[in-house]
């Protein structure tokens, strides 16, 4: 008899998203005509700027001819990809990276997910509180989280690092050893980063205990300020205990094209049971070349796109605007007496609901007096709780139309 | 300290391909004028049809504007999409499959790796004897194969169902318990197929012992004997027991396009330790919606479009001319007095090596006096030992060029 993964039972309910869209759709058929807002998924809203449609198309042209067609690529990315990005991504900013330390893969998500997979069940594993749900269930799937407890909301055998009012949403360091370390910055969701003294930390604590740290940098691209590291690897030591996963979701409106890059440097060991030394890159090539069959040609060719001359400036266009959209919900929340966090070097706002109510009484609450969809913080993990999502992803007109609603409909 | 997963230690050295690759550069090395054929790996050579090439043009302007732009789709695929496939490729051979009984990805290969995630890590698993190498190094990855024999060249707790000359490649019948099966048909390596009766006695094996079919028919689209299925869901019963995966990669050029999909019937069970039931199905919903973010909506579209009259009189046209290499190959060795199987419903000849050489030993021999590289059949299990592999993926020149090389060059 077929027995399944017991694993799966230790995942609570229902999504994040899922229960959103549940409450949403609810609403909608008791009030057809409400003109409700989303500003929850973190999607984008801006189109493929023309650089990217250009070389695109032209890619797909050359599939269509016997002499350009490509088949199977190589499983880590093609080389006119990997090149772009060393060049533009990191030597800009000193970090020296070779073509064989980077994997083009077609989502941070699904590489974010599948990367514990080179990792033994043993390992403990921190993450921050709230968190981007997809470290932790993916560990749960694997089998190294132990099970769920309701009454904490949170899984016994990962260590939680509190991202609080009190530390400015900056997560504690663990007070137990752990193996791996999941950080995101800028962070999903609370739109807070680290700068270079603080993350440095983090790579000298992580030398010290030879764990690894998973940085997850989707939305480096939105860093506004000098001292906010653009990539880990600024910070010494980090090439021997950090990978650095990073999008083109966000960056360059990516979220239906799919592709998103993985860097894992030489020197970043892991140990088998009788301490030697195994190099974390080959064993993410084995992975990849044995479950994955490379990003579609045309979609590598469009992210290459980015890196010219005129994708340069389109990108910075796109970005400009969202960021411009999160000023205006992060001024606009300032003004109505909110507590607000994040929106300066990232496309999230994290305000604090006010007097203390529930994430999912604030989401109803928002949705039934303003018409206005955002996320619950608690949705991404206990210390989430009490506090709400905004994302700058919306249209202009959207993002001020809600924070008008806001301001003016909200009974307090 | 961070710890590997120490399954991966278990992978013997290196891959089929990587091997082949080194082989290959090595002699073009050492004889750099060599103009050698390549009938190895399963890659294809024609390029996309004018159909997809046009649809998905059409797909990219449309991410080029705001109101036609698509950011996230569902994970499972698009609607129009899985309604083409259900339209298409079973309403057609009288099978009803409903929307969220289909999963479109980004490749069969990673479909076929990843879905034993949702097994439990102690189901015993049956594989073909030779087999398709993914089905085995993803379960050795994930901890449910045993250790790898070196004298056998076979993993202690996979069940192998030799495919022989004498049971003529049709895989035998495993004397002791299973819980899973892989079963690929028209097969890669052999190219040889099943007819509906025989399949039938799979489909009755596996519900008299709640194990699971994992069927993988990619190569599907070139099957022409009339009393060979389709697909495994024209089985009464099979719907009960098996999951299909398909994939665009051969049927019509999608190697470097990547677009895939797989079936999971909402019948289909799979049991807790404690007997009760669960929808497999779900399980995948829920192991996609976490690790997985969908595929390029513009590869969606190339995809539905092979569904169109013009499509389809396209991709026949491939198909024919790969058919007709198969043809040529196929006679060929048998004229040149070698014994071959498949080449009939399948891109793939599998033929004997003569005088019981060794399956590398006859490659090396290929490519130093035909210039011809092929593929070991050793490379797919213990029983490929004394096989090679020819595909019908080149070009027509260099198909016919290759066979009378082998032909005329061959010294016996």
């Amino acid at each position: 008899m077929a027995l399944m993964n017991e694993n799966f039972l230790k995942l609570p309910g229902s999504y994040l998203f899922s229960e959103i869209a549940r409450r949403v759709t609810q609403f909608k058929n008791e009030n057809p005509d409400a003109d409700i807002i989303r500003l929850g998924i973190g999607d984008v809203t801006r189109p493929l700027p023309p650089a990217v449609i250009e070389a695109m198309k032209k890619a797909v042209d050359e599939m269509g001819k016997a002499e350009t067609f490509r088949g199977y690529g190589p499983e880590q990315g093609y080389n006119f990809l990997i090149e772009s990005i060393i060049e533009n991504d990191y030597k800009t900013r000193g970090v020296t990276l070779d073509i064989d330390e980077i994997y083009v893969s077609d989502g941070a998500k699904s590489d974010t997910a599948n990367f514990q997979e080179i990792f033994g069940i043993n390992n403990i594993m921190a993450v921050s509180d709230p968190v981007y749900p997809v470290y932790v269930d993916s560990n749960v799937m694997a089998g190294r989280t132990g099970n769920y407890n309701t009454d904490k909301g949170q899984y016994d055998n990962i260590v939680y690092l509190p991202c609080t009012e009190e530390n400015g949403m900056k997560p504690a360091f663990p007070t137990t050893h752990v193996d791996m370390i999941y950080l995101c910055f800028p962070n999903n969701p609370t739109g807070m980063t680290l700068t270079k003294n603080e993350l440095k930390q983090w790579v000298d604590y992580a030398r010290e205990h030879k764990s690894i740290i998973l940085y997850d940098s989707a939305y480096e691209a939105f860093i506004r300020e000098e001292n906010v590291p653009r990539t880990i690897y600024e910070v010494e030591g980090a090439r021997e205990v950090a990978v650095e996963f990073r999008s083109f979701s966000k960056t360059a409106g990516f979220t239906g094209t799919r592709c998103a890059y993985t860097v894992i440097p030489k020197e970043l060991m892991i140990y088998d049971s009788k301490g030697e030394a195994h190099s974390l890159n080959k064993l993410w090539l084995r992975r990849q070349t044995t479950k994955f069959n490379g990003v579609s040609y045309p979609v590598q060719a469009a992210a290459a796109a980015i890196y010219t001359p005129e994708g340069k400036k389109q990108i910075k266009e796109t970005i400009d605007y969202y960021m411009e959209n999160a000023r205006i919900i992060r001024e606009g929340l300032t003004e109505a007496g909110y507590e607000v966090f994040g929106g300066i070097n990232a496309p999230y706002i994290w305000m604090k609901t006010p007097k203390q109510m529930g994430s999912w009484e604030f989401f109803d609450k928002l949705m039934k007096e303003a018409h206005v969809v955002g996320t619950p913080g608690a949705g991404f993990g206990a210390n989430g709780e009490g506090f709400f999502r905004l994302t700058a992803f919306g249209t202009r007109e959207n993002t001020e139309k809600a924070i008008q609603r806001i301001k003016t409909k909200m009974g307090k």
